[in-house]
């Protein structure tokens, strides 16, 4: 039965999801004999429910409850997986299946029906009437009982005490069960561990970069590499540790960080003299050594850069990839004779910032300017490219480059003889420094993804392509199976060969269904099935991650095509996620105006007076909750005000006599302004 | 005067080294109207003395004296900077220079002269006598009177007070004032500082990789990440941190590295509750979650590497890349379903790490197997590539490849179900781990470098080639001058657009011979001389750094020619160190001859029981003082035994009976012994 019909069924008008519960729907199939009809166990519950495979085998009276396959789901039900609800149970059913209903779910809640083509909301007691209408026994559970591990706690406990344990088997649920749009954190969490990006590690505020997000990393780092040593910068490394004196040597910077600094104190049993700091950024690091370095104006400009990690002890609520304790980056440091110079490149490097965004992760952003808030601490002034997440409607910051202008050199004693002549005075040298970190993977992954799970850039996918089997029945010769597994093989082949990075599934226990299900979730660009009639069309059938749009590609034409199918592929993305961020990126002129496009999940260009007490007095004002205009953002952060984002580069017109949107005084520029991560 | 008739003058009938104390001999040119007659400042100092520009200027009574640049040293010695010495200040110079002599040159002492091509020793009545009869003044010194900076304080207080100090003029120094068999330790810093490859920093046994030694470590990157994806590793990142709990797991080895582990106890100002450790390796940091994610024996082999540092805060004498407090490294982590499939493994990385040494690095190195003792905390197995430094006559660990059996896979639960069926009992992973570091840096500097400075192998180096123009003289023409300018920047346009890292050195304001001895000092290894005899043939002069052999190379012929230059480099290098190793790894069988041996500077081959008993009596039997024929092998390790360094696969023959060099029991193969780093 459709699950429209079925949702007919159950009466309901309205399919807001206001204030409903996200709920998931599960079958299992238990361990039976070979022999014997297997009875299907479904289970019902909220979604932030954990439903170990223990409680639902004690619960049900079964053994070893696992994930029922595709086959099974459809056979008894007559849909598939991802579009099974509790509305595809019917009075045929009784008797023939387990139910099992989360004690979570009662009469007076409000619960959210997803599948993948379609959501809505229902009142409890309409949900439960239901499930009773159709005679099949309702057995209520308490999956509460055993204490459900948080992501975090079960990666400690995995950590401690590793079993093959009923969290792991959860986690193993192929397919997203939260809606992008509905939970986003939630979302967020699941497409990234499922799709084996990135895990929860014990410490908290620390993640495992999986190889599916560390090859995007290297690929960010060879691009980088080669533009950044074209401008004549050196790879180096300096130690990740720092003295308390070093660290603290300039004032406002230490005072930016301090707060979040990590201390060791002790190395094996023995306490240190002196505590010794990781750093946070490196420039108290290794500004020392500069005036080690540079005696003479021969000596600039010194252009040297690390990839690294450092430690930022937040104790805010961590996000993956975006607030992490440690994360990985890169950081560079110059320093120039002159202004002008320290100014290019400046901006050059931020033109660089911009084509990772963009011309790698398919992201568009912002180039601009931050305000004296937003710089950074003890720096001259600060250049960003800004970014948009159109499911939360925030703003992001993507990567700053900052002229630092002469202060360290002064604090770091950083000089030269000017080159005029002894007699002239001596010159501090302009210095810079800019970074990108590994949160522009959590970018990359917040907005291109969708419900099946990831959707990764083809120039920055671990595997741009997987070749797939397909079509081989009970009815297939051995000859034609073998033939279609040669040519899949054969495609995957030339591919490699072509320098695509392709992989072939060819395991023998999974059907073709699975595999789809289990690569998009891997948000791999393309999946190129091969069956028995490709096989005699000399062709294979090219499947988008994005939008499942087919191609049928003839094999002689593999390696011209498959390359501009990816680079069309990397354009779509990029022109969708850029239509959201110009859409939603209005000019307000009216303060009255502003909280209600905000709450509207846009980004705001307004005039602005550039002034810090205005900045905060916006920031303020758009974050009360006594206005009857204010709604929550997320769970998350239920009350943010707007923050400046930046000064875009690429203003709108400022007329004459335009007043600050906030103050009234007069405008100095558009500002654009949101809630941000 | 040549070197050889001063010192018949000074009647030095031995020049044995034998407890003479290393001198330098510098001229300075202090600051002068431009129309007087500079009046050079020699001094005579120790080597170990700091002679820096302030204590000069105020003994000699002169403004901020700079070290002489070659012309003038020619001009009033008659010879090169490099081959100047004492012997070159003769009667002549009475009343033209000023001569300063450290106090710490006393008539009892005995001292060693050194210039490039010759070296003496001479008792200090005669070095002051000879001095005297010229009859310039002498003006004893008290160098030390200034405290002398040690080079970690004086990074210290470059650190904490950056100035433009008289130390930091002395590192500017032009030459290794330090000889390579005489001093190695001093000699080792010298050249690794003065050649810009590694600087001393602030928190004790961390340096800084410059880009001369990062650029080594980014070659070798690529190198290996080649091989070790064409064998279906992974790369990823793992987090900084570990908590106690997981750390502790496994006890045998948490023993082997708890006395080193780096413990944070404080964020901010905030105490944390647990103490949280650096990963000292990260063994029991991925473990845990190798054991979620492996839960089929589909799921194996798991092959995984990481590009990170590790911290172990050791408490012995640190020394740059061979032991420092932090270091990058590769660590490979595999988990196999047999004991072949790790075995195998374990062997591909070993020639891995042995193609690293050999085919980038010119490294020659035995592969074998380490002893009970010295295999890694915990582990099965460990196979190693061990090297040799000829100068110390030490061996050294070059790299580790470890099979860990099953002991972490039983502790951390790393288990699958039987391939063979679900009744079968579950198997446990078997498990590698695989590590690299920059400590092949240190290794490869020691081998190659000389007492004119760094000696980087072609493969690895920055830059492969410096092209400098040269013999332009106040007669050329100012149009020649240009060709010849033109010319060498073709030539080095040339050879970057074939693919080598070429760099000209145009600046106006160095002599030719000053830029010679500047990248000899660094390391390149060839470089490319430009005048106008190479314009008039349209052919280039290149000069091989490591021995100063000639080619004449036609223009036309760059591309072809210079790779092959580097490549004979390359094997030249190899061959050298090669032969050095090969003489000094020698078979004993005798314990009589066994310390002798080592005293000699070898590294041995002997028959060996292999009980751990007998290799504690073998190191304690070595390093014994009271036994005449010990000697001190260098200052910082007067009185150390010999270690097993590993039982190499190449075996000599071991013949029937055979008894162990120490204990007497049956040998059970040979095993190679030496003092080591």
């Amino acid at each position: 039965m459709a699950l429209e019909a079925s949702l007919a069924q159950l009466s309901i008008a309205q399919v807001s999801a206001e204030g409903a519960s996200a709920t998931k729907t599960l079958v299992f199939k238990p361990k039976t004999a070979k022999t014997a009809v297997p009875v299907p166990v479904v289970v019902v519950a909220l979604q932030t429910t954990q439903t170990p495979a223990g409680a639902i085998a004690a619960a049900a009276g079964v053994k070893e409850p696992r994930l029922a396959k595709e086959d099974l789901v459809q056979e008894f039900f007559g849909v598939a997986p991802k579009e099974f609800s509790p509305a595809s149970i019917t009075k045929e059913h009784a008797g023939k299946i387990k139910l099992l209903v989360d004690q979570a779910i009662t009469e007076t809640g409000a619960y959210e029906l997803s599948t993948e083509s379609a959501k809505a909301s229902i009142a409890g007691k309409d949900l439960i009437g239901y499930l009773q209408s159709t005679g099949v026994e309702i057995i209520p559970v308490d999956f509460s009982a055993a204490p459900a591990p948080t992501p975090a706690a079960a990666a400690k406990k995995a950590a401690t005490a590793p079993k093959k344990n009923d969290a792991a088997l959860d986690a193993k649920l192929i397919g997203v069960t939260v809606d992008k749009f509905l939970d986003f954190p939630g979302w967020y969490q699941q497409i990234l561990t499922k799709g084996e990006m990135l895990d929860y590690y014990d410490v908290s505020g620390c993640y495992i970069m999986r190889p599916a997000s560390y090859a995007v990393w290297e690929e960010i780092q060879d691009f980088f590499n080669k533009r950044i040593k074209a401008m004549g910068v050196k790879n180096c490394a300096f130690p990740l540790f720092v003295s308390q004196r070093v660290l603290e040597k300039e004032k406002d910077h230490i005072e930016g960080f301090a707060p979040e600094v990590a201390w060791v104190t002790r190395a094996g049993s023995s306490e240190l003299d002196e505590p010794i700091a990781i750093r946070p950024t490196s420039e108290t690091v290794m500004y020392p050594y500069y005036a080690k370095w540079i005696q003479s104006h021969r000596d600039l400009p010194l252009k040297l850069n690390q990839w690294n990690s450092v430690v930022r002890w937040e104790f805010k609520h961590p996000q993956p990839f975006l607030r992490t304790r440690e994360f990985l980056w890169q950081e560079g440091h110059t320093a120039h004779l002159t202004f002008d110079e320290a100014n290019e490149e400046v901006l050059q490097i931020l033109d660089h910032y911009a084509s990772i965004y963009q011309d790698l992760l398919a992201v568009p952003v912002i180039k601009g300017k931050k305000t004296e808030k937003e710089k950074f601490a003890g720096g001259y002034f600060t250049t960003t490219v800004e970014g948009y997440i159109p499911a939360t409607g925030r703003g992001i910051q993507g990567a700053t480059s900052h002229c630092l202008g002469q202060n360290f050199s002064k604090m770091f004693n950083i000089v030269v003889e000017n080159p005029e002549g002894p007699d002239k005075p001596k010159l501090h040298a302009w210095q810079n420094s800019w970074g990108l970190s590994t949160r522009v993977i959590g970018v990359m992954v917040m907005i291109h993804s969708d419900n099946k799970g990831l959707v990764i850039p083809p120039r920055v996918s671990q595997y741009q392509a997987v070749v797939i089997p397909v079509g081989i029945t009970a009815k297939t010769t051995e000859e034609q199976a073998r033939a279609i597994k040669e040519g899949a093989k054969d495609i995957e082949a030339t591919l490699k060969k072509a320098g695509i990075r392709a992989i072939g599934d060819y395991r023998d226990n999974y059907s073709p269904g699975w595999k789809f299900s289990d690569w998009e979730l891997k948000g791999l660009p393309i999946r190129l099935e091969f069956g028995p009639k490709d096989l005699e069309k000399k062709s294979v059938t090219v499947v988008r991650r994005n939008d499942s749009k087919k191609y049928n590609v003839a094999l002689d034409d593999l390696t011209t095509e498959i390359p501009k199918i990816l680079d069309q592929l990397h354009h779509d993305l990029f022109a969708k996620a850029k239509e959201a961020f110009d859409t939603h990126r209005v000019v307000v002129e009216n303060w009255d105006d502003f909280v209600p496009a905000l709450n509207a999940k846009n980004v705001i260009l307004s005039p602005w007076c550039g002034e810090m007490e205005c900045e905060e007095d916006i920031k303020d004002s758009s974050a009360k909750r006594n206005d009857d205009e204010e709604e929550e953002v997320d769970e998350k952060a239920p009350s943010m005000g707007a923050k400046s984002l930046c000064i875009p580069f690429e203003q709108p017109e400022l007329k004459e006599g335009t007043k600050c949107v906030k103050c009234g005084k007069k405008a100095i520029n558009y500002t654009m302004f949101g809630r941000s991560y």
